[in-house]
């Protein structure tokens, strides 16, 4: 997606040979414009899939979560949860992930009750790297009986397995970008 | 702000003395819809303060922070981070901040280049009861030499002194659902 990749080469930084900095757009501060291009991009992209729901993960997940949601005729969004809180004392489904970018695990959970059978899932997230959070909410999905309709990233790291291993197992993915490696600084991009 | 009153009123859950639960459409689960409108009520209400930015903390607020910038022209979102990350590198603000709900104290964090002094900033939040992290993110906007437009909250507590605190302050806060008390389960409301 043309907007995005200007954005990244733009305001994008690379540090080492892994990390896509883009906190000044996608991941901290949000470039709200841009987050509905993205998600009308999605939108489009799954429209034929016709989705009842769209997970996410907090906290960096959400914002395009729900602006993809707008697009898609105002579908509700469940984000699932990193931490636990005194308030979720309901029956829960968990997975455990781990996150290379924090360097540990996490048991990623969310409210049984709010996940439906006849639900079909849209994932969507921001970065798809090794496909940890993804393989996570999938098997939420699986969990809860419902059915998943794809999965849609906005920064898709090439040079590592995730998105591979989806496309491998037939999952519908979009990534509005493809990083194919970081490089003295410099983010190469695959093009659309 | 009526349909968050009846959203409130037929799903919400009173736990306790102090619990508003709200996941099914609020902080877990998104009534994508309501999201919106509540998005541009906020954006009637701080129409003729123009803020430049809006400043909200991961991961609740995200959703109703993006809503409302949508509705206010597409201004950026800035969301203030509860946990380091590897990729936050650079120079950060942060403050302390107890959080009641999960009984724990965390450094609130925004990375400094993305609030300027120039910015004019409308906090954006889910929940105000005690009033930390409202207080903290005005200690952000202070730190930044940023100027507050004001702040608006999904559900203000009126139980608690947050909100007193804020208006006693002269700070302009627009609190689209205030509850009054919680008793036997039941989530007592003030009328608009």
């Amino acid at each position: 997606m043309q907007a995005l990749r200007k954005a990244i080469q733009e305001q994008g930084k690379g540090i080492g040979t892994d990390i896509v900095e883009v906190g000044s757009f996608l991941n901290h501060r949000l470039d709200t414009g841009l987050m509905f291009q993205m998600g009308e991009h999605i939108a489009k992209a799954f429209a034929e899939d016709q989705p009842s729901l769209i997970l996410t993960v907090e906290a960096s997940g959400i914002a395009l979560a729900l602006a993809t949601a707008h697009c898609m005729k105002d579908i509700p969004v469940l984000f699932a949860k990193k931490t636990p809180a005194k308030t979720l004392n309901e029956a829960m489904l968990t997975t455990q992930v781990k996150s290379y970018t924090h360097g540990t695990a996490y048991t990623m959970r969310c409210a049984k009750a709010l996940m439906k059978p006849n639900d079909h899932v849209l994932i969507v997230d921001d970065f798809l790297a090794d496909g940890e959070a993804v393989r996570g909410m999938m098997d939420l999905v699986k969990q809860a009986g419902a059915t998943l309709a794809g999965v849609a990233i906005a920064i898709e790291k090439g040079f590592q397995p995730g998105g591979r291993n989806l496309r491998e197992q037939g999952v519908k993915l979009a990534s509005l970008s493809i990083v194919t490696a970081i490089k003295d600084g410099h983010i190469q991009l695959l093009d659309d």
